[in-house]
């Protein structure tokens, strides 16, 4: 079966988003300013043929591990659908 | 009412996406071989008080377009939920 595969990778809560402040400020700037705690991270998506959703998720989860997020200071979220 | 707001921005399907490619020949080499066409982009989140959901997508429309994505390479995804 064919998956699609999307994950974000965020900056972790307990750490300094200096991205993310700027966007803050740059919003805030142009007048949207009742939001705040704007945090910016990456959006991974691609397409997988895997035996079952769960054996995708697994090997999204690895993929995270050795490659796409430093769990030093992200965190990572995966939603698989069938495709 | 309190939202979290939160936006993928990635770049258009017609176009190439050179990070996208790199990722995928990345994971091709440490042996993730069943998967292909990775796309990378932005998934941003912030939290915003707003009077309804529509008012509070509305609004994330408008950052979109005035400031957060670039419309001629990218196309945005909001999604809303309250908190």
């Amino acid at each position: 079966m064919k998956f699609l595969v999307e994950i974000d990778i965020m900056p972790r809560k307990e750490l300094l988003d200096p991205q993310g402040k700027a966007v803050t400020n740059g919003l805030h700037n142009i007048g949207f300013t009742s939001l705040d705690n704007v945090r910016v991270g990456k959006h991974i998506n691609y397409e997988v043929e895997a035996e079952s959703e769960n054996a995708a998720k697994e090997q999204a989860e690895n993929a995270c591990k050795k490659l796409l997020a430093n769990l030093v200071m992200e965190s990572y979220h995966i939603h698989i659908s069938a495709i």
